[in-house]
Protein backbone atom coordinates (compact mmCIF):
# COMPACT_ATOMS: atom_id res chain seq x y z
CA UNK A 1 0.00 0.00 0.00
CA UNK A 2 1.23 3.46 -0.81
CA UNK A 3 -1.48 5.99 -0.44
CA UNK A 4 -4.36 4.49 -2.31
CA UNK A 5 -2.09 2.43 -4.50
CA UNK A 6 -1.84 -1.41 -4.08
CA UNK A 7 1.70 -2.84 -5.41
CA UNK A 8 2.38 -6.62 -6.28
CA UNK A 9 5.83 -7.88 -7.88
CA UNK A 10 5.56 -11.91 -8.72
CA UNK A 11 8.64 -13.64 -10.35
CA UNK A 12 8.44 -16.85 -12.30
CA UNK A 13 11.66 -18.95 -12.64
CA UNK A 14 12.30 -21.41 -15.65
CA UNK A 15 12.09 -25.19 -13.92
CA UNK A 16 10.09 -23.45 -11.18
CA UNK A 17 7.39 -21.92 -11.51
CA UNK A 18 6.95 -23.26 -15.44
CA UNK A 19 8.55 -26.02 -17.81
CA UNK A 20 11.07 -25.44 -20.50
CA UNK A 21 8.37 -26.86 -22.98
CA UNK A 22 5.57 -24.74 -20.90
CA UNK A 23 3.53 -22.48 -24.18
CA UNK A 24 5.38 -18.86 -24.14
CA UNK A 25 1.99 -17.44 -24.25
CA UNK A 26 0.66 -18.98 -21.67
CA UNK A 27 3.72 -17.92 -19.59
CA UNK A 28 3.50 -14.75 -19.95
CA UNK A 29 -0.36 -14.41 -19.19
CA UNK A 30 -0.29 -16.77 -15.84
CA UNK A 31 2.81 -13.77 -15.24
CA UNK A 32 -0.20 -11.10 -15.57
CA UNK A 33 -2.66 -12.91 -13.85
CA UNK A 34 -1.45 -14.33 -10.93
CA UNK A 35 -0.11 -10.06 -10.37
CA UNK A 36 -3.29 -9.25 -11.26
CA UNK A 37 -5.55 -11.75 -8.45
CA UNK A 38 -3.50 -10.10 -6.07
CA UNK A 39 -5.05 -6.61 -6.46
CA UNK A 40 -8.15 -8.37 -6.87
CA UNK A 41 -8.05 -9.65 -3.30
CA UNK A 42 -7.73 -6.27 -2.44
CA UNK A 43 -10.54 -5.19 -3.96
CA UNK A 44 -8.36 -2.81 -6.65
CA UNK A 45 -8.88 -1.51 -9.91
CA UNK A 46 -5.03 -2.47 -11.89
CA UNK A 47 -4.13 0.47 -13.65
CA UNK A 48 -0.82 -0.87 -15.42
CA UNK A 49 2.44 -3.47 -14.91
CA UNK A 50 5.90 -3.38 -15.59
CA UNK A 51 7.75 -6.04 -16.80
CA UNK A 52 11.21 -7.02 -16.21
CA UNK A 53 11.93 -9.58 -19.47
CA UNK A 54 14.67 -12.46 -20.06
CA UNK A 55 15.33 -12.61 -23.68
CA UNK A 56 14.76 -15.65 -25.39
CA UNK A 57 15.00 -17.05 -29.22
CA UNK A 58 13.14 -14.82 -31.48
CA UNK A 59 10.00 -16.82 -32.04
CA UNK A 60 10.04 -17.44 -27.90
CA UNK A 61 9.69 -13.63 -27.71
CA UNK A 62 6.92 -13.09 -30.23
CA UNK A 63 4.82 -15.99 -28.54
CA UNK A 64 5.72 -14.47 -24.99
CA UNK A 65 4.45 -10.89 -26.11
CA UNK A 66 1.60 -12.25 -28.54
CA UNK A 67 0.37 -13.62 -24.58
CA UNK A 68 1.21 -10.48 -22.88
CA UNK A 69 -0.64 -8.74 -25.32
CA UNK A 70 -3.63 -11.00 -24.61
CA UNK A 71 -3.95 -10.24 -20.94
CA UNK A 72 -3.38 -6.43 -21.48
CA UNK A 73 -6.68 -6.64 -23.46
CA UNK A 74 -8.68 -9.12 -21.88
CA UNK A 75 -8.28 -7.09 -18.15
CA UNK A 76 -7.62 -3.59 -19.34
CA UNK A 77 -4.21 -3.42 -17.86
CA UNK A 78 -1.55 -1.23 -19.65
CA UNK A 79 1.86 -2.08 -20.00
CA UNK A 80 3.79 0.73 -18.61
CA UNK A 81 7.89 -0.23 -18.98
CA UNK A 82 9.86 -2.46 -17.81
CA UNK A 83 13.49 -4.22 -18.63
CA UNK A 84 14.75 -6.51 -20.58
CA UNK A 85 18.31 -8.43 -19.92
CA UNK A 86 19.93 -10.89 -22.09
CA UNK A 87 21.07 -13.76 -19.83
CA UNK A 88 24.12 -16.28 -20.00
CA UNK A 89 23.43 -19.09 -22.87
CA UNK A 90 21.35 -22.32 -21.02
CA UNK A 91 20.76 -20.50 -18.07
CA UNK A 92 17.12 -20.79 -16.61
CA UNK A 93 15.58 -17.67 -17.50
CA UNK A 94 13.34 -15.34 -14.75
CA UNK A 95 10.02 -13.00 -15.18
CA UNK A 96 9.21 -10.44 -12.95
CA UNK A 97 6.02 -8.45 -12.98
CA UNK A 98 4.86 -5.32 -11.06
CA UNK A 99 0.78 -4.72 -11.26
CA UNK A 100 -0.17 -1.29 -9.70
CA UNK A 101 -3.90 -0.76 -9.08
CA UNK A 102 -5.77 2.03 -7.27
CA UNK A 103 -7.21 0.62 -3.36
CA UNK A 104 -11.28 0.86 -3.71
CA UNK A 105 -12.51 3.75 -1.74
CA UNK A 106 -12.94 2.38 1.71
CA UNK A 107 -9.74 1.33 1.74
CA UNK A 108 -8.27 -2.48 0.68
CA UNK A 109 -9.18 -5.49 2.72
CA UNK A 110 -6.28 -7.44 4.15
CA UNK A 111 -5.84 -11.17 5.58
CA UNK A 112 -6.06 -10.10 9.36
CA UNK A 113 -9.48 -8.72 9.80
CA UNK A 114 -11.69 -11.83 10.39
CA UNK A 115 -13.94 -11.51 13.27
CA UNK A 116 -15.39 -14.59 15.36
CA UNK A 117 -18.74 -15.31 13.99
CA UNK A 118 -17.76 -14.46 10.46
CA UNK A 119 -18.55 -17.15 7.63
CA UNK A 120 -15.70 -18.00 5.16
CA UNK A 121 -16.39 -17.57 1.55
CA UNK A 122 -15.02 -18.75 -1.59
CA UNK A 123 -16.17 -17.29 -5.31
CA UNK A 124 -14.61 -19.01 -8.40
CA UNK A 125 -13.52 -23.17 -8.01
CA UNK A 126 -11.21 -24.62 -6.19
CA UNK A 127 -8.53 -27.64 -7.22
CA UNK A 128 -9.12 -26.86 -10.99
CA UNK A 129 -5.70 -25.61 -11.55
CA UNK A 130 -4.18 -27.97 -9.50
CA UNK A 131 -5.60 -31.23 -11.29
CA UNK A 132 -5.03 -29.05 -14.52
CA UNK A 133 -0.66 -29.35 -13.54
CA UNK A 134 -1.16 -33.20 -13.32
CA UNK A 135 -3.08 -33.24 -16.43
CA UNK A 136 -0.25 -31.35 -18.32
CA UNK A 137 1.92 -33.14 -16.67
CA UNK A 138 1.02 -36.46 -17.99
CA UNK A 139 0.54 -34.93 -21.39
CA UNK A 140 -2.70 -33.87 -21.97
CA UNK A 141 -3.49 -31.06 -23.39
CA UNK A 142 -6.56 -28.66 -24.01
CA UNK A 143 -8.75 -29.57 -21.49
CA UNK A 144 -10.92 -27.29 -18.97
CA UNK A 145 -8.33 -28.05 -15.90
CA UNK A 146 -5.15 -27.36 -18.07
CA UNK A 147 -6.29 -24.17 -19.00
CA UNK A 148 -7.26 -23.40 -15.61
CA UNK A 149 -3.43 -23.73 -14.69
CA UNK A 150 -2.21 -22.53 -17.59
CA UNK A 151 -4.76 -18.98 -17.56
CA UNK A 152 -5.78 -18.74 -14.71
CA UNK A 153 -8.36 -15.58 -14.61
CA UNK A 154 -8.10 -13.20 -12.07
CA UNK A 155 -11.64 -11.99 -10.35
CA UNK A 156 -10.77 -8.52 -10.36
CA UNK A 157 -14.67 -7.80 -10.27
CA UNK A 158 -15.78 -9.66 -7.83
CA UNK A 159 -12.87 -8.57 -5.41
CA UNK A 160 -14.17 -5.05 -6.58
CA UNK A 161 -17.81 -5.67 -5.80
CA UNK A 162 -16.84 -7.84 -2.28
CA UNK A 163 -13.87 -5.61 -0.89
CA UNK A 164 -16.40 -3.11 1.09
CA UNK A 165 -18.65 -6.48 2.25
CA UNK A 166 -15.87 -8.48 3.25
CA UNK A 167 -13.76 -8.13 6.72
CA UNK A 168 -10.64 -10.02 5.14
CA UNK A 169 -10.11 -11.19 1.70
CA UNK A 170 -7.41 -13.02 -0.15
CA UNK A 171 -6.23 -14.81 -3.08
CA UNK A 172 -6.51 -18.95 -2.99
CA UNK A 173 -2.90 -19.48 -4.27
CA UNK A 174 -1.26 -22.05 -2.05
CA UNK A 175 -4.38 -24.17 -1.55
CA UNK A 176 -7.77 -22.97 0.40
CA UNK A 177 -7.09 -25.00 3.54
CA UNK A 178 -3.58 -23.74 3.79
CA UNK A 179 -4.69 -20.42 3.26
CA UNK A 180 -7.74 -20.28 4.90
CA UNK A 181 -5.50 -21.21 8.00
CA UNK A 182 -3.36 -18.16 7.40
CA UNK A 183 -6.22 -15.72 7.39
CA UNK A 184 -7.19 -17.40 10.93
CA UNK A 185 -3.54 -17.11 12.01
CA UNK A 186 -3.55 -13.63 10.81
CA UNK A 187 -7.08 -12.91 12.40
CA UNK A 188 -6.09 -14.67 15.84
CA UNK A 189 -8.75 -17.02 15.11
CA UNK A 190 -9.72 -20.44 14.36
CA UNK A 191 -11.49 -21.73 11.26
CA UNK A 192 -13.46 -24.83 10.28
CA UNK A 193 -13.66 -25.90 6.47
CA UNK A 194 -16.50 -28.28 5.57
CA UNK A 195 -14.87 -30.13 2.52
CA UNK A 196 -18.33 -31.07 1.17
CA UNK A 197 -19.21 -27.29 0.55
CA UNK A 198 -15.90 -26.40 -1.51
CA UNK A 199 -17.15 -25.40 -4.67
CA UNK A 200 -15.57 -27.90 -7.32
CA UNK A 201 -15.72 -27.33 -11.62
CA UNK A 202 -17.72 -29.99 -13.17
CA UNK A 203 -14.98 -30.66 -15.57
CA UNK A 204 -12.70 -31.51 -12.12
CA UNK A 205 -15.22 -33.67 -10.61
CA UNK A 206 -15.95 -35.33 -14.08
CA UNK A 207 -11.84 -35.94 -13.90
CA UNK A 208 -11.02 -36.74 -10.60
CA UNK A 209 -14.54 -37.77 -9.02
CA UNK A 210 -15.99 -36.12 -6.47
CA UNK A 211 -14.90 -38.81 -2.91
CA UNK A 212 -12.94 -37.45 -0.23
CA UNK A 213 -9.74 -37.97 -1.85
CA UNK A 214 -10.46 -35.89 -5.04
CA UNK A 215 -11.91 -33.20 -2.27
CA UNK A 216 -9.10 -33.03 -0.31
CA UNK A 217 -7.14 -32.68 -3.08
CA UNK A 218 -9.10 -30.02 -4.56
CA UNK A 219 -8.90 -28.19 -1.16
CA UNK A 220 -4.74 -28.50 -1.03
CA UNK A 221 -3.57 -27.89 -4.48
CA UNK A 222 -2.21 -24.52 -5.43
CA UNK A 223 -2.83 -21.75 -8.24
CA UNK A 224 -6.32 -21.73 -8.53
CA UNK A 225 -6.74 -17.70 -8.05
CA UNK A 226 -10.10 -18.05 -6.11
CA UNK A 227 -10.74 -15.61 -4.01
CA UNK A 228 -11.44 -16.52 -0.52
CA UNK A 229 -12.71 -13.60 2.10
CA UNK A 230 -14.36 -13.28 6.19
CA UNK A 231 -17.96 -11.99 5.74
CA UNK A 232 -21.30 -12.50 7.07
CA UNK A 233 -23.99 -13.79 5.02
CA UNK A 234 -26.11 -10.58 4.59
CA UNK A 235 -22.69 -8.88 3.56
CA UNK A 236 -22.21 -11.43 0.87
CA UNK A 237 -25.71 -10.81 -0.63
CA UNK A 238 -24.99 -7.25 -0.70
CA UNK A 239 -22.49 -7.52 -3.00
CA UNK A 240 -24.28 -9.30 -5.78
CA UNK A 241 -21.17 -11.88 -6.04
CA UNK A 242 -22.17 -15.47 -6.16
CA UNK A 243 -20.11 -17.36 -3.60
CA UNK A 244 -20.00 -20.78 -1.77
CA UNK A 245 -19.90 -20.48 1.97
CA UNK A 246 -17.24 -22.83 2.99
CA UNK A 247 -16.92 -22.54 6.55
CA UNK A 248 -16.82 -20.36 9.35
CA UNK A 249 -14.13 -18.62 11.99
CA UNK A 250 -14.55 -18.36 15.85
CA UNK A 251 -12.38 -18.30 18.81
CA UNK A 252 -9.41 -20.13 19.21
CA UNK A 253 -6.70 -21.39 17.11
CA UNK A 254 -5.58 -23.61 14.04
CA UNK A 255 -7.85 -25.43 11.38
CA UNK A 256 -10.57 -27.68 11.75
CA UNK A 257 -12.21 -29.89 8.82
CA UNK A 258 -15.44 -31.28 8.24
CA UNK A 259 -16.80 -33.66 6.14
CA UNK A 260 -19.94 -35.35 5.65
CA UNK A 261 -21.57 -34.12 8.78
CA UNK A 262 -18.57 -34.88 10.85
CA UNK A 263 -14.57 -33.66 11.58
CA UNK A 264 -12.13 -35.60 9.97
CA UNK A 265 -7.90 -35.78 10.43
CA UNK A 266 -6.25 -32.58 8.48
CA UNK A 267 -4.38 -34.39 5.71
CA UNK A 268 -0.44 -34.17 5.96
CA UNK A 269 0.28 -31.45 3.75
CA UNK A 270 -2.06 -28.28 3.96
CA UNK A 271 -0.98 -26.92 0.78
CA UNK A 272 1.82 -26.14 -1.12
CA UNK A 273 4.64 -24.29 0.02
CA UNK A 274 7.01 -21.77 -1.92
CA UNK A 275 10.44 -21.11 -1.21
CA UNK B 1 4.31 7.82 -16.05
CA UNK B 2 0.79 6.72 -14.01
CA UNK B 3 -0.85 10.21 -13.15
CA UNK B 4 1.58 11.66 -11.27
CA UNK B 5 3.41 8.79 -10.08
CA UNK B 6 7.20 7.85 -11.84
CA UNK B 7 7.85 4.07 -12.28
CA UNK B 8 10.55 1.88 -13.46
CA UNK B 9 12.32 -1.75 -13.04
CA UNK B 10 15.62 -2.81 -13.80
CA UNK B 11 16.78 -6.44 -13.58
CA UNK B 12 19.98 -7.39 -12.95
CA UNK B 13 21.26 -11.02 -14.13
CA UNK B 14 24.45 -12.73 -12.88
CA UNK B 15 27.38 -13.32 -14.93
CA UNK B 16 25.97 -10.32 -17.20
CA UNK B 17 25.13 -7.32 -14.90
CA UNK B 18 27.06 -8.40 -12.22
CA UNK B 19 29.72 -11.26 -12.03
CA UNK B 20 29.47 -14.32 -8.96
CA UNK B 21 32.07 -12.71 -6.73
CA UNK B 22 30.92 -9.03 -6.48
CA UNK B 23 29.89 -7.75 -2.83
CA UNK B 24 26.48 -8.90 -2.49
CA UNK B 25 26.18 -5.81 -0.27
CA UNK B 26 27.44 -3.57 -3.34
CA UNK B 27 24.49 -5.64 -5.87
CA UNK B 28 21.77 -4.54 -3.46
CA UNK B 29 22.97 -1.14 -3.32
CA UNK B 30 23.42 -0.81 -7.02
CA UNK B 31 20.46 -2.51 -7.80
CA UNK B 32 18.44 0.23 -5.76
CA UNK B 33 20.53 3.22 -6.62
CA UNK B 34 20.19 2.47 -11.02
CA UNK B 35 16.56 2.68 -10.44
CA UNK B 36 16.55 5.59 -8.13
CA UNK B 37 18.58 7.53 -10.88
CA UNK B 38 15.92 7.07 -13.37
CA UNK B 39 13.57 8.64 -10.94
CA UNK B 40 16.46 11.26 -10.22
CA UNK B 41 16.46 12.29 -13.68
CA UNK B 42 12.28 12.78 -13.92
CA UNK B 43 12.39 15.15 -11.03
CA UNK B 44 10.54 12.27 -8.82
CA UNK B 45 10.10 12.03 -4.99
CA UNK B 46 10.99 7.87 -4.08
CA UNK B 47 8.14 6.48 -2.64
CA UNK B 48 8.95 2.98 -2.26
CA UNK B 49 10.72 -0.01 -3.93
CA UNK B 50 9.82 -3.62 -4.83
CA UNK B 51 12.27 -6.17 -4.65
CA UNK B 52 12.18 -9.43 -7.14
CA UNK B 53 14.48 -11.82 -5.25
CA UNK B 54 16.22 -15.29 -6.25
CA UNK B 55 17.52 -16.63 -3.14
CA UNK B 56 21.02 -17.19 -2.22
CA UNK B 57 22.76 -19.10 0.34
CA UNK B 58 22.04 -17.34 3.79
CA UNK B 59 25.46 -15.42 4.18
CA UNK B 60 25.15 -13.97 0.53
CA UNK B 61 21.28 -13.39 1.58
CA UNK B 62 22.09 -11.60 4.72
CA UNK B 63 24.90 -9.48 2.72
CA UNK B 64 22.85 -8.29 0.00
CA UNK B 65 19.62 -7.34 2.86
CA UNK B 66 22.45 -5.14 4.65
CA UNK B 67 23.26 -3.66 1.44
CA UNK B 68 19.64 -2.72 0.33
CA UNK B 69 19.32 -1.57 3.89
CA UNK B 70 21.96 0.97 3.98
CA UNK B 71 20.39 1.99 0.26
CA UNK B 72 17.24 2.19 1.80
CA UNK B 73 18.26 4.58 4.89
CA UNK B 74 21.17 6.62 2.46
CA UNK B 75 17.85 7.06 -0.16
CA UNK B 76 15.06 7.38 2.14
CA UNK B 77 13.00 5.06 0.06
CA UNK B 78 11.05 1.92 1.56
CA UNK B 79 11.15 -1.31 0.54
CA UNK B 80 7.53 -1.82 0.48
CA UNK B 81 7.15 -5.56 -1.17
CA UNK B 82 7.96 -8.10 -3.59
CA UNK B 83 8.89 -11.67 -4.34
CA UNK B 84 11.47 -14.31 -2.90
CA UNK B 85 11.95 -17.00 -5.52
CA UNK B 86 14.55 -19.98 -5.33
CA UNK B 87 16.27 -21.31 -8.18
CA UNK B 88 18.00 -24.56 -9.56
CA UNK B 89 20.91 -25.05 -8.14
CA UNK B 90 24.22 -23.70 -10.12
CA UNK B 91 21.30 -21.18 -11.95
CA UNK B 92 22.92 -17.56 -12.54
CA UNK B 93 20.96 -15.72 -10.28
CA UNK B 94 18.61 -12.03 -11.17
CA UNK B 95 17.00 -9.49 -9.55
CA UNK B 96 14.43 -6.81 -10.15
CA UNK B 97 13.80 -3.44 -8.25
CA UNK B 98 10.55 -1.45 -8.93
CA UNK B 99 11.07 2.02 -8.13
CA UNK B 100 7.98 4.17 -7.67
CA UNK B 101 7.67 8.38 -7.24
CA UNK B 102 5.73 10.78 -7.30
CA UNK B 103 6.21 13.43 -10.51
CA UNK B 104 7.20 16.90 -9.80
CA UNK B 105 4.18 19.68 -9.93
CA UNK B 106 5.28 20.62 -13.09
CA UNK B 107 5.26 17.43 -14.85
CA UNK B 108 8.24 15.25 -15.37
CA UNK B 109 10.67 16.01 -18.05
CA UNK B 110 11.60 13.50 -20.85
CA UNK B 111 14.77 12.95 -23.20
CA UNK B 112 12.77 14.62 -26.26
CA UNK B 113 12.12 18.15 -25.18
CA UNK B 114 15.16 19.93 -26.04
CA UNK B 115 15.69 22.63 -27.90
CA UNK B 116 18.02 24.62 -30.68
CA UNK B 117 19.94 27.09 -28.99
CA UNK B 118 19.47 25.62 -25.47
CA UNK B 119 23.13 24.49 -23.89
CA UNK B 120 23.64 20.65 -22.94
CA UNK B 121 25.04 20.21 -18.91
CA UNK B 122 26.09 17.27 -16.62
CA UNK B 123 25.36 17.64 -13.44
CA UNK B 124 27.68 15.30 -11.27
CA UNK B 125 31.11 13.39 -13.00
CA UNK B 126 31.92 11.77 -16.00
CA UNK B 127 34.37 8.18 -16.69
CA UNK B 128 34.23 7.52 -12.70
CA UNK B 129 32.26 4.20 -13.29
CA UNK B 130 33.82 2.95 -16.09
CA UNK B 131 37.31 3.31 -14.84
CA UNK B 132 36.06 2.08 -11.98
CA UNK B 133 34.99 -1.28 -13.26
CA UNK B 134 38.61 -1.46 -15.12
CA UNK B 135 39.76 -1.60 -11.69
CA UNK B 136 37.76 -4.26 -10.20
CA UNK B 137 38.06 -6.17 -12.72
CA UNK B 138 42.06 -6.22 -12.33
CA UNK B 139 41.37 -7.03 -8.82
CA UNK B 140 41.57 -2.94 -7.08
CA UNK B 141 39.48 -2.33 -4.78
CA UNK B 142 38.79 0.32 -2.24
CA UNK B 143 39.67 2.90 -4.76
CA UNK B 144 37.15 5.85 -5.61
CA UNK B 145 36.38 4.84 -9.33
CA UNK B 146 35.70 1.19 -7.59
CA UNK B 147 33.20 2.70 -5.43
CA UNK B 148 31.78 4.90 -7.71
CA UNK B 149 30.68 2.10 -9.72
CA UNK B 150 29.75 -0.37 -6.72
CA UNK B 151 27.89 2.00 -4.96
CA UNK B 152 26.50 4.75 -7.74
CA UNK B 153 24.75 7.61 -5.86
CA UNK B 154 21.35 8.77 -7.74
CA UNK B 155 20.83 12.65 -7.87
CA UNK B 156 17.76 12.93 -6.69
CA UNK B 157 18.05 16.31 -5.26
CA UNK B 158 19.52 17.68 -8.25
CA UNK B 159 17.23 16.11 -10.25
CA UNK B 160 14.11 17.55 -8.20
CA UNK B 161 15.35 20.98 -8.23
CA UNK B 162 15.92 20.54 -12.42
CA UNK B 163 13.31 19.43 -13.01
CA UNK B 164 11.11 22.41 -13.65
CA UNK B 165 13.95 24.18 -14.88
CA UNK B 166 15.13 21.92 -17.77
CA UNK B 167 13.52 21.04 -21.72
CA UNK B 168 14.86 17.75 -21.58
CA UNK B 169 17.15 15.21 -18.56
CA UNK B 170 18.02 11.91 -18.68
CA UNK B 171 20.73 9.79 -16.88
CA UNK B 172 23.69 8.81 -18.60
CA UNK B 173 24.01 4.90 -17.88
CA UNK B 174 25.24 4.38 -21.15
CA UNK B 175 27.91 6.58 -21.82
CA UNK B 176 27.79 10.74 -22.42
CA UNK B 177 28.25 10.92 -25.95
CA UNK B 178 25.48 7.66 -26.72
CA UNK B 179 23.21 9.02 -24.49
CA UNK B 180 23.23 12.53 -25.41
CA UNK B 181 22.79 11.14 -29.06
CA UNK B 182 20.00 9.77 -28.07
CA UNK B 183 18.72 12.77 -26.41
CA UNK B 184 19.15 14.61 -29.62
CA UNK B 185 17.22 12.29 -31.79
CA UNK B 186 14.43 12.42 -29.46
CA UNK B 187 14.37 16.09 -29.81
CA UNK B 188 15.03 16.05 -33.51
CA UNK B 189 17.97 18.00 -33.07
CA UNK B 190 21.45 17.74 -33.45
CA UNK B 191 24.23 18.17 -30.27
CA UNK B 192 27.65 19.31 -30.17
CA UNK B 193 30.06 18.43 -27.24
CA UNK B 194 33.07 19.59 -26.04
CA UNK B 195 35.43 17.04 -25.11
CA UNK B 196 37.28 19.66 -22.62
CA UNK B 197 34.50 20.34 -20.37
CA UNK B 198 33.59 17.27 -19.75
CA UNK B 199 33.78 16.86 -15.72
CA UNK B 200 35.67 14.29 -14.39
CA UNK B 201 36.52 13.47 -11.23
CA UNK B 202 40.58 14.26 -9.42
CA UNK B 203 40.55 10.63 -8.90
CA UNK B 204 39.74 10.05 -12.33
CA UNK B 205 42.58 11.91 -13.35
CA UNK B 206 44.75 10.62 -11.10
CA UNK B 207 43.89 7.06 -12.50
CA UNK B 208 43.72 7.62 -15.87
CA UNK B 209 45.29 10.86 -16.95
CA UNK B 210 43.83 13.51 -18.89
CA UNK B 211 45.16 13.29 -22.71
CA UNK B 212 42.66 12.47 -25.61
CA UNK B 213 42.30 8.96 -25.34
CA UNK B 214 41.36 9.22 -21.33
CA UNK B 215 38.81 11.77 -21.74
CA UNK B 216 36.88 9.77 -24.79
CA UNK B 217 37.32 6.85 -22.37
CA UNK B 218 35.01 8.15 -19.84
CA UNK B 219 32.89 10.25 -22.59
CA UNK B 220 31.61 6.12 -23.61
CA UNK B 221 31.94 4.59 -20.42
CA UNK B 222 28.65 2.77 -18.69
CA UNK B 223 27.53 3.09 -15.23
CA UNK B 224 27.60 6.91 -14.10
CA UNK B 225 24.43 7.47 -13.65
CA UNK B 226 25.24 11.31 -13.69
CA UNK B 227 22.53 13.68 -14.83
CA UNK B 228 22.44 15.19 -18.78
CA UNK B 229 19.88 18.11 -19.41
CA UNK B 230 19.16 20.30 -22.03
CA UNK B 231 18.30 24.00 -20.68
CA UNK B 232 19.50 27.87 -21.13
CA UNK B 233 22.29 28.82 -18.82
CA UNK B 234 19.74 31.24 -16.49
CA UNK B 235 17.53 28.41 -15.82
CA UNK B 236 20.57 26.39 -14.34
CA UNK B 237 21.53 29.41 -12.64
CA UNK B 238 17.73 29.36 -11.05
CA UNK B 239 17.71 25.84 -10.02
CA UNK B 240 20.90 26.54 -8.08
CA UNK B 241 22.50 23.27 -9.08
CA UNK B 242 26.12 23.09 -9.88
CA UNK B 243 26.27 21.58 -13.24
CA UNK B 244 29.16 21.80 -16.20
CA UNK B 245 28.12 23.22 -19.50
CA UNK B 246 29.30 20.51 -22.05
CA UNK B 247 27.51 21.19 -25.31
CA UNK B 248 24.73 22.33 -26.77
CA UNK B 249 21.78 21.78 -29.21
CA UNK B 250 20.91 23.52 -32.85
CA UNK B 251 19.04 22.14 -35.76
CA UNK B 252 19.92 19.00 -37.90
CA UNK B 253 20.75 15.69 -36.50
CA UNK B 254 23.61 13.33 -34.96
CA UNK B 255 26.38 14.42 -32.97
CA UNK B 256 29.21 16.88 -33.69
CA UNK B 257 32.37 16.01 -30.99
CA UNK B 258 35.32 19.02 -30.28
CA UNK B 259 38.46 18.83 -28.61
CA UNK B 260 40.69 21.73 -28.11
CA UNK B 261 38.89 24.46 -29.71
CA UNK B 262 38.43 21.99 -33.18
CA UNK B 263 35.84 19.16 -34.50
CA UNK B 264 37.56 15.96 -33.91
CA UNK B 265 36.45 12.36 -35.66
CA UNK B 266 33.69 10.24 -33.44
CA UNK B 267 34.92 7.39 -31.87
CA UNK B 268 33.97 3.37 -32.84
CA UNK B 269 32.12 3.29 -30.43
CA UNK B 270 29.95 5.81 -28.39
CA UNK B 271 28.91 4.19 -25.28
CA UNK B 272 28.03 0.74 -24.14
CA UNK B 273 24.92 -1.30 -25.71
CA UNK B 274 22.97 -3.41 -23.02
CA UNK B 275 21.15 -6.27 -24.98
Amino acid sequence: MLGDLVLTHDMIVEGVHFLPGDPPADIAWKLAAVNLSDLAAKGAAPLGMLLGYSLGSGAWNGAFIEGLRQAIDAFGTPLLGGDTVAVPHHAPRSFGLTAIGRAPAGGAPNRSGARAGDALFVTGTIGDAGLGLELARAGEDGTAPVRAYRRPVPLLAEGRALAPQVHAMMDVSDGLLIDALRMAEASGLSVTIDLARVPRSEAARAFAGDDRAARLAAATAGDDHALLFAASEAAVAASGVAAARVGGFAAGQGLGLMDDGGEIPLPGRLGYLHA
